[in-house]
C-alpha cells in the first residue's frame, strides 16, 4: 500500500488545511458570536468547536460530496453540522458523569473552564444548531427530499440503536467487564464508526449517488471508522500527552473494551492497516476518490 | 371570560384524554422498546416520557393542526417529537450540574433512577430522536419544504439566542441575583415560552397557513407561554409535593427570578389572567379554534 508520504504529502497537507480554514469561516458565520447574548453560552460552544481538532468528519463530508459535485452552499453546513455533533459528544462525554476528563486536544475540558452545568448546555447547544443547520440550508424544492434524508442519516448515526449514544452506552456498561471482538467492534462501530461513515455518506445522498454507489462509500466508511478507533486505542497506549492532546493511559485505568488490551499493539496496527486495504478497496467504482484515498491513509500515519 | 367548567368540561377532559392515549400510541412506536439493545438508555428514555405528564406542547400542535387539517400522520409525529425535547429538557435541568431535583413528575427524577451517566445520555438521545422524528416524516415531495420548516423551527425554539436552552442559561445566571421584569420576562419566553410558541406554529407551519395567521398565532402562543410559566411559578408557592409532583417552594431556596418575589401572587394571577385574554384575542380570526381557546383557559385553571 502506498503511503501518504511516497505522494504528494505537500499537496494533501494543503488541502486539509485549506479545508480546515474553510470550515473555521463556515462555523464562524454559523455560530452565534461571543457577544450574543447570553455571551457566556456562545463562549463555551466556541471554545470547544474551535479546540483545533482534526476535522476528520467534516473533511470526509466535503471530499466526498466534492467528488459529486455537491455545491458548497449544501456541503459546507453539513459538515459544520458534523462537527457540532462531534463536538458537542466530546463536551459530554468528558463531564465528571461520564469519562471525568480534564483534558483535551491539549485544552482544560469545557466543563473545567465554564463549569459543568454550562458544558452541559453547550454540548445540548451544539446538537440543537447541528439540526438547525441543516434544516436551515437553502436547497431548491426539487431537493428538499435530500434534505430530509441527510438529517435522518445523521441524527440516525448520533442515534440509540446504532449509533453513537449507543456506543457509549455499551461502552459504560462494558467498564471493568469481560469483553469479546464482537462486543468490542459493536461498541467501536456505534461509538466512532457511525458518523464517521454518516460523514461519507452525506456526501453520497447530497450528491444523488445511485445505490451501488452508497454501499460502496457505507463500506469505505464502516472501515475507515473502525481503523480509526483502533489506532485511536493505540495512542492511548503509546501517546504522549503533548500528541494526543488529552491524558493517556485512560482507557486501561477505566478498564475499557479496547483492540490493544485484547490483541496488543501490533496486532492491533495490522487489523487497522487490513481495514484500510478494505476501505482503498471500496474506492475503486469512483474515478475522482483520491481525496477520499489520502484520507484513508493518513488515518493510519496519524499520531495525534 | 368564560371560564371551561362552564361549558363542556367533560366534553375538553375527554378530548384531552384522547389525544394523551393517542400521543402515547405514537411515543411507543417511536421511541425503541425497552428490549431494545442497549437495553438501559431506552429503559430511561421511556420512563421520563412515559411519566405521565400534561402533554401540553404536542396537544398544542395537535389543537392548531386540526384546524387546518393537517394529516395525522405529520402531525402526530410532530407532537411526539416535542415532547421528546421538552422531557430531554426536563432530564438535563434535573441533572445535579443544573437543578439537582430528585423529584418529577411525581416519581424519582431520572438520574436517581438510573444513574448521571445514563440520564445525560438519554437527555441526547431524546433530543436526537426528536429531530430523526421530524426528518423520517412520510411528506410528498411537493411539501418537503414545510418540513425543512418545521424542523429549523423547532431547533430554533430549543436553542440559545432566543430559545429554551438561552432561557435556561438566564436562568442560572440571575439565580441570587437582583432582577428586573424585562429579565425575567425574556428568562420565561425563552426558557418555556419559545417552545410553546413553536408548538402552536408548527402547526400552521405544516397547516400552510397564510403570514397573517402564523402572526396571530404566534401571539396566542407567547400570551399562552408567559401565562404557563407565571401560574407555574405561582404553583410552586402554593402548589403541594402531591400536586406539582416536585419538590415545591424550589424556586425561593434557589433564590429563582420568579413572577411571585417580584409581584406577589394576587398580581401574578392578574397578570395571568391578563395574558389568556390576549391569548383568547388572537384567535378571533380563526373560525375553528374552541380547542385552543379551552387550552388557554386551561392554563389560568390548573394546579398540577
Amino acid at each position: 500500500m502506498r503511503s501518504v508520504s511516497e505522494r504528494g504529502a505537500t499537496d494533501l497537507a494543503e488541502y486539509l488545511s485549506a479545508q480546515r480554514e474553510r470550515l473555521h469561516r463556515w462555523l464562524d458565520q454559523l455560530v452565534p458570536s461571543e457577544t450574543t447574548p447570553p455571551e457566556v453560552i456562545h463562549r463555551a460552544m466556541r471554545y470547544s468547536l474551535f479546540a483545533g481538532g482534526k476535522r476528520l468528519r467534516p473533511i470526509l463530508a466535503i471530499a466526498t460530496g466534492e467528488m459529486f459535485d455537491v455545491p458548497e452552499s449544501w456541503l459546507l453546513p453539513t459538515a459544520c453540522a458534523l462537527e457540532m455533533i462531534h463536538t458537542y459528544s466530546l463536551i459530554h462525554d468528558d463531564l465528571p458523569a461520564l469519562d471525568n476528563d480534564d483534558w483535551r486536544r491539549g485544552r482544560p475540558t469545557c466543563h473545567k473552564v465554564f463549569g459543568e452545568a454550562i458544558a452541559l448546555l453547550a454540548g445540548d447547544a451544539l446538537l440543537t444548531l447541528a439540526f438547525r443547520t441543516l434544516a436551515e440550508i437553502p436547497i431548491p424544492n426539487s431537493h428538499r427530499d435530500r434534505q430530509a434524508r441527510v438529517i435522518a442519516e445523521i441524527a440516525r448515526a448520533a442515534g440509540t440503536v446504532e449509533g453513537m449514544i449507543g456506543g457509549q452506552v455499551l461502552d459504560l456498561l462494558t467498564e471493568g467487564e469481560p469483553f469479546d471482538e464482537p462486543t468490542l467492534t459493536a461498541i467501536h462501530r456505534m461509538k466512532t464508526g457511525a458518523l464517521i461513515t454518516a460523514s461519507v455518506r452525506v456526501g453520497g445522498i447530497w450528491g444523488g449517488a445511485e445505490p451501488e454507489q452508497m454501499h460502496a462509500l457505507t463500506r469505505y466508511g464502516e472501515c475507515l471508522g473502525l481503523a480509526f478507533q483502533i489506532i485511536d486505542d493505540v495512542l492511548d497506549v503509546t501517546g504522549t500527552p503533548e500528541e494526543i492532546g488529552k491524558t493517556p493511559g485512560k482507557d486501561a485505568a477505566a478498564r475499557k473494551a479496547t483492540y490493544p488490551s485484547l490483541y496488543g499493539l501490533e496486532a492491533s496496527r495490522q487489523k487497522a492497516q487490513a481495514l484500510i486495504g478494505e476501505a482503498l478497496e471500496a474506492l475503486r467504482p469512483f474515478p475522482r476518490s483520491e481525496r477520499l484515498a489520502d484520507l484513508a491513509r493518513l488515518v493510519l500515519e496519524r499520531r495525534a
